[in-house]
């Protein structure tokens, strides 16, 4: 067999489509979309009109000029991979988008081409449309989370009250309710999106520098030669704010072209996101299990299916969404790597992220996406969460036994009858109970309507109930 | 000669000592004190004793035990070796402080030892004893941090109008102005600073959850055989509060085992914190250079002293800012990845966050203490600054002309003029100045004197000492 | 309460001890003593010792100095304290190390003090003194990856024929037998070991470069004013031989203060074997689960004791080693972003090698030794593995009979028969196979006596028992 | 302005290409095409198509089966956004490729059809096409390191001799040569492509294993209901050859499902990779800073353009390849991660690897192909060079003055000398050469003549030259 990787047919002249199948949990969700290379180009252009409008607003342009270049400026129109293949010689591609677009406005106003990215530079527009980007898969992964969120929140107010084993280090702790686990899942979404509310609400900011950050050139253009010269802090101030508006981003404190804590900021709370939703997989795996039981993915026609063992149903949504959260952790630790920019702009630092921030976005919306359907429709097995909370024979409630000797007869005399009764109900296969009701230490304080009582699990599932309607009561997070 | 290794002499029943010898970042600083194993100790002590206090509050346990028990949790009276080699039999050394804790009280009051750990579980202690630990350790950045900023203030008032190169991608760009450098370093670090005081107002809670979340031990104290029962939901609540007041840490929204969102947002403020620091470390390095020379750091007898050559002077803060900025964003990769946090509590993800949070903690907060310095000695050299802005030829303000001449020539026609320009005095060595005034396009539209004041790279700073009057105006960050 | 951290009473002028407390998986470990700070110390100075014996031989400097300084140089005559707060000013501990081994030096032999350090510098004597430090870490972890292996080579003989659930995405997919997992284990502890000593077989080289990686230094104390001038490649080729010799440290193509290789080496083989070990952690941590039960840890007296729970025997080995293997991936990471080390040296890259190395070491040295415990004392509980095999009816191998039925029915005929029965087994309760018999189609071709046969999870293990046998035979890694 | 994100216009139904408009260092490359979707989806045909033919040559498929199987096994029948989206229903591509594959197939020959997949899992075919598109891979990015390699070779032959100044955090040190510089350049290359040849030399293995790796489908489908029985043992030995021999790929010492080491071993040989590419990066960056010019891109038309600035040549180059090297090694820390793979297979860690393998890959793979044409095409301004060199009035060589002096006055004299004459010469501008001449210790033992000689950095560069010659000479690797 020939394996010759070169006769492979795979011409280096053609992209080949982005179809997310290496990335199943993203594949096909509208924050995929969001995000592409289309949608980024768009972005690119949507900040090169906003620019051309607000320079109009200040009086530097005519508007004329503004209106050609919003209408040009369409993806559509662009040769995305042209534009893709000649980054590789400017090490961006905002040079060739420029050139691309100045082309399409002078079709219908060579006037305006004039004045395409005017006073402008690379940074400002890329990164200006990467921050459109992340406002717009930002809307909607916290719409995702949010909505997840209320179906736990609806999960967790049923389930207030059922009783299911705690488990800590893969073994049965004491009782605890669904309702508490659902709540503390919800918990973690309303925490995540809180934080990307707060990117949202002032996080993304346009980006304004030229060249490196003083905005010389948009001055330059804004007092040509022979006019009156205009006040530098001023035309600044009002062209920032002109932009901002014009795109609907923050003004930043600074041109950040070097300063990068929105790219810091939106790392981490991605990392965050991805995290909270891959913790909600992790517990649905465990509670999966063909031993436990206590929980079931929503089905479909098709759903879960192997390509081997017709009897499996596999919970996939929980396995996309893990993914997902084993990958953003790592690619936003490249992302809070690229702080260290030196200079006015860095030469690699500042490239490295592009593709680490669309990952970290992508990922993290195609999971809680996919977290949507999960929680909507997870099906909760009480019969099974009963069965197995009787499994032990009490010893997951022997905690509560021991804190209810303790005053009786010493903390440690208390721990240490425990111990030694759970060990031989474990060697026995008898139940607790029984082995508790022959020591006279025991029968001696408690009865064995007392005793039964203590060791049904069902009765001990402290303050979950009441920790449920709490979180549920409120919205604020910490 | 002989190097077997087990002759090496290390016998593994001695624990050595942290000296710092490998990261010199913070050796020595107070914030590895505040974060060492001994402090964590106390930390875990302060943690027991407060719950106590807290139960006794609500009467739950009398105030004579919590008293003694607050007395002797002083870790000075601790084994800590034997506390960190016991850990190995049950993976945290909660059990082992708690054991030895309860001897310790036993010495003082037998009776209070019955109220030691009473209804608690490791991970209540472990963690809030972190939250306290990082506590302590946000006080001591944030102080640094804005103490370095004050710093970065005045020399960026003082800079304001000092004009040098802006460079990107390694090259020389435009001019700027050192004040304005100055001044976005400020703004990193406040922008740092106000994430992290964000976090100690009330991002750092107290963790209260007992053996797997749902407080039972703690109500089932609370009211012992034979006593009234507790209302579940409000003694939780008393209880939480009690439990927040005695130690100053927040309360969270639930019991947080396996919800690490505070663990979480440290990982998230602290990399940015390293990153902003490390943003400032690579331009001092930058400008630090031999054939740069525009900054030098600040001097003092041995500092930056080589091992062979002595005429160097080492920019040793910036290298050992920069040494911790490299490695904060990956362990804090670490933490964020330990939110897939299976079940209850996890066996291995909550164990793995212990030393990575401290090393956040440390190396964020001995590059925080380094940049002190930094910036409170950074020496700058106004004449370097000046004679590498005169290095170009006057290319340097290339894009001025540019700019100039697009509303004259055409935006396109300007652009190629220049570049073909900047060309040739590149070849022939020529100032760009006598290059473009050869030209007549040029010569029609610029007379000698207003092309001389053009080609000033010096007046050509844009809106460099604007940006700093306003971000110097602003204390807010975004 | 006052919780003023400069009051909290760690004076910044005690390093506290290195107990290990936040890094249980270590503490007390032989490993963690071969890299805590007194052993790189000692081999910073073996270093030191080795280069003067390597310089005498080749004549450049007296038998008497280089055995005065070999006497001399032991780390317990050295204030590590005070080198390492020292390594603040220097950025690197070497530079005070040789003060202070120069002063030991003099005191026993004023002239010799003159040959300490001769032509060298830091980052010779640090690196060598890494791998010296390395090299006795990899010693003791392979060691103990073979006796891990060891043992789980036992254990896969032992029960090379033992029927258990396969499972995948957490269902039970096919039977399989512990043997096969046990060999699996075992291969990939058998592949990291692999790594690790074709590291020590020559992939931990000597460091000699002197200032900037010419050894013009060495050069030049090798022929003194008026003495016959040295041929450079033959003497730095001698040189480089006898250091080598006297470390026992393989020798480099070329100095490699900024090619380092050899710690994205490390960096890689140690990641490989904390996952190595992660992985059986993993499995341990699932077979363990209350409700799954099929392994139990080694017990000895107070391992595993929970400090709520008097019932649970906790997995803490497991989690031990899953916590390291959390941990040493981004570690390694932030090792090989280090490879980016700007010219002859870099000032921030290097530096922030040197913590990540250690604890890669120790974590993955600690886990490494945790796992010989493991494996040598992990519990089978066959009864377990049994009943859970039952726990389906027979629908875990419902691939097996759809493999039956596919050659006379057709394969999707074969598979949508198999996927409607295991549903309605599902659904009724009743056993796979009593479905099965109900069909015309299967009685048809399968006898209930064949069918039963077929449908017996124990007659299903495939080629397991013989891939133990050849995994075993087999001694070499891929 | 609407910012509505759902009026953005990027229908949830369309994927976009995959242009590498965010990742310009790949954009346009053969490795892209290697490992894009198209060709993931034709290995993964290709790994179908050679089990089927293994199969056949074990007899237990029809010749003519494998021969449709082969035919009908292209991509471009394939619907592969079909594939892809299909994969959130079953959490891999691979199932919905086997009906597409089964549904091309029964075009041609419906007999062959029921021969597809048979007796296989999804893991086995999608991880055998991935070890396909890694070894296309790294036959792309070998053979680019090693034409950088030969390259880089021929400047250090052609450099030998160059002095230049060494550089150390920051700060000129000693003198080197830039064919030093190269040497190790090319060293690192070497490295690394010895590294990935090892994976191309046995490494790569195919995946075979089944359901859960047992192999128990492909034995039942080998010995169907009535034939002879197969052993077991000799029978996967030779379906593993066969399978191994059809895909040119090697055979693994056991299934590996659930052992990860081939997905680990490319983790640490790419990251090593990308970081050696990353060296040359920076130290290209470093050397082409306005102020120090000693290196120039190769230059093109339209190469380098900045949007704003004429006369910037930017070293894109060097850029696209450091953008890659700061990506790869947290994605290969990701890939290390998931060695942590529970049971058989894990729901999500396989998962997680995919797009962190192809990303790996194709940013390494990228900048080795940028690489290429840096080195190849790289100009040494040897004139900056040496007018760097005299830039600090010879300190940069006080080393030797220092290690001639030590033998006539004392080593610690001699360097107290040194630091106090360079301090000296820093602060009143004159060379040190005259600053040492006035010192009657040094011209007591040095003439007017010698000591200019010394002085002169060009007769400073020790071993440089030879090193040169031995590197070149040998093209072994540790």
């Amino acid at each position: 067999m020939s394996t010759d990787p070169r006769a492979a047919g795979f011409p280096a002249a053609a992209a080949g489509p982005d179809t997310g199948l290496l990335s199943p949990v993203r594949a096909g969700t509208p924050v995929e979309a969001a995000v592409g290379d289309l949608a980024w180009l768009q972005a690119m252009l949507d900040a090169e009109a906003a620019l051309a409008r607000a320079q109009a607003r200040l009086g530097t342009m005519p508007k004329e000029a503004a209106r050609a270049i919003t209408e040009a400026a369409r993806a559509e129109h662009i040769d995305a991979l042209a534009v893709a293949r000649g980054s590789r010689e400017t090490a961006n591609p905002v040079v060739g988008l420029v050139r691309a677009l100045t082309d399409l406005v002078a079709e219908r106003d060579p006037e305006a081409a004039e004045y395409v990215h005017r006073g402008s530079t690379s940074q400002d527009i890329f990164d200006t449309g990467a921050m459109l980007v992340a406002r717009r898969a930002l809307l909607l992964i916290t719409a995702d989370l949010e909505r997840a969120a209320e179906a736990l929140g609806a999960l967790a107010a049923r389930h207030r009250d059922t009783a299911m084993a705690g488990r800590t280090l893969a073994l049965q702790a004491v009782p605890t309710t669904f309702g508490l686990k659902a709540a503390g899942w919800r918990q973690l979404l309303l925490d995540s999106s809180a934080r990307l509310r707060r990117l949202l609400d002032g996080g993304l900011p346009v980006s304004l520098g030229g060249a490196a950050g003083t905005l010389a050139g948009y001055l330059e253009y804004a007092a040509p030669e022979g006019a009156a010269p205009v006040e530098p802090g001023a035309y600044v101030r009002r062209l920032t704010e002109a932009f901002a508006e014009e795109t609907g981003l923050a003004e930043a404190a600074l041109p950040w072209h070097a300063l990068r804590t929105p790219i810091a900021d939106l790392a981490g709370a991605l990392a965050l996101t991805a995290g909270a939703l891959g913790k909600i997989a992790v517990d649905v795996q465990s509670l999966t299990r063909t031993e436990v039981g206590e929980v079931t993915e929503p089905g479909r026609a098709g759903r879960g299916v192997s390509s081997a063992m017709p009897h499996k149903r596999n919970p996939v949504l929980a396995t996309l969404i893990r993914s997902a959260a084993l990958q953003v952790p790592v690619l936003a630790a490249g992302l809070t790597q690229c702080l260290l920019a030196e200079d006015e702009r860095s030469g690699g630092a500042w490239h490295a992220e592009w593709l680490l921030l669309r990952e970290c976005l992508r990922l993290a919306g195609g999971a809680a996406h996919t977290a949507v359907e999960l929680a909507e429709g997870l099906q909760v097995n009480e019969d099974c969460m009963r069965a197995n909370l009787a499994l032990t024979g009490s010893q997951v409630v022997s905690e509560r036994i021991s804190a209810v000797l303790a005053p009786l007869l010493g903390r440690a005399p208390a721990k240490a009858l425990l111990t030694e009764a759970s060990e031989r109900a474990g060697r026995t296969g008898r139940p607790l109970g029984e082995v508790l009701a022959d020591l006279p230490e025991v029968s001696e304080h408690l009865g064995a309507d007392r005793l039964r009582e203590l060791l049904d699990p069902v009765r001990y599932t402290g303050a979950a109930p009441a920790l449920v309607d709490r979180a549920l009561a409120c919205d604020d997070t910490h």
